[in-house]
């Protein structure tokens, strides 16, 4: 093996686990309602684009809005929602910008209930670097049951 | 900690996120109607040996025509399949086998319809590299229903 | 970037598979049924605690115990337990403790029956290091259904 390749394995392996930490500080954020921390996952001019909306959700302040909302719902309902995140695939162009492929599950817990799955999705996360720190410039999430 | 260890420990890191790659990738071919990328994720005399099924399948070919068949059906039903590998277990052997062990789910979701957990099974891998690249030499999967 | 960032990026990339890996282990223990190896991925001292039990399990001696029994519970029933652990964060304390939290999910398969999700939890553990091998010190599981 070439001493090129090895490098670029090795950046790759540590890029790989970079972005399962990211997603899954960016998850517990979502789950436990934290809707600024959740924001600031994304650039500030990030995009959250769903095939369940009919716009996309477009910088920090609607993304935070739609987060507290969605959490507000949930508590009145008394839903533990869990976001999981899983097969992921990554690479990085030339130019800094990851691409993130992964499923996504979504798991809903009710107060003194049975959980369960509640939608299967893929995620298509184009990610940059933000003073060192990973954040989602442009997010695609693809609902299974809508085609 | 001796120079030795760190380096083998450095190697498994890198191999671990190899066959989850390996993984994230085939299971997308799968998943995606796309036999033969799925067929070409195993070596040419490749086995995919299961629990549910009565003879393993054997070779290219075999593999690629049986998922090629699972996708028409699925695509008749209106199915969409998720594959999730996890709670992976990779070990190389000195001559280069990997044995990879993971769990395995099948989520399936209808149009406009409920996601639901269909199977749990665990998937047991033995990986080799040809050119470099993983591929499946043997994979047994054992539905965990049937025992 | 810095070379030191750099090295801390590296043992970072190494320990989360480590702890992914140790998890993969021991759950395939805990679903087994092998009760003895289950209790030896804790520390002599270990605490398993969990919002489900009124005092949390101490020792591995009660560990080893209450797997046994929950084992032969699930045998009776005829049904298989698969533990998932995903969502990981793993951060390393300046003394060497190793704080691990996750999602867990638990999935059950009857005889012949369907496979259903069963509980979604989190999963909180300290972990150390023992003659190089990591142990879980105390974890804290948290079902989401109680609140």
């Amino acid at each position: 093996m070439q001493p090129l390749q090895q490098e670029d394995a090795q950046r790759s392996t540590e890029l790989h686990q970079e972005v399962q930490h990211f997603y899954a500080r960016q998850m517990l954020h979502l789950d436990n309602g934290h809707a600024v921390e959740w924001a600031a996952t994304f650039t500030e001019d990030g995009v959250f684009a769903a095939n369940a909306h009919p716009q996309p959700t477009q910088g920090r302040a609607q993304i935070e809005s739609g987060a507290r909302e969605a959490a507000r719902k949930l508590a009145e309902q008394g839903l533990q929602r869990r976001h999981w995140l899983g097969m992921l695939q990554v690479d990085e162009d030339v130019d800094g910008h990851i691409t993130a492929r992964s499923y996504a599950l979504i798991i809903e817990t009710p107060v003194n209930g049975q959980a369960a799955l509640r939608l299967s999705c893929t995620c298509d996360d184009v990610l940059v670097r933000v003073d060192g720190r990973l954040q989602v410039l442009r997010r695609e999430v693809h609902r299974d049951d809508i085609r």
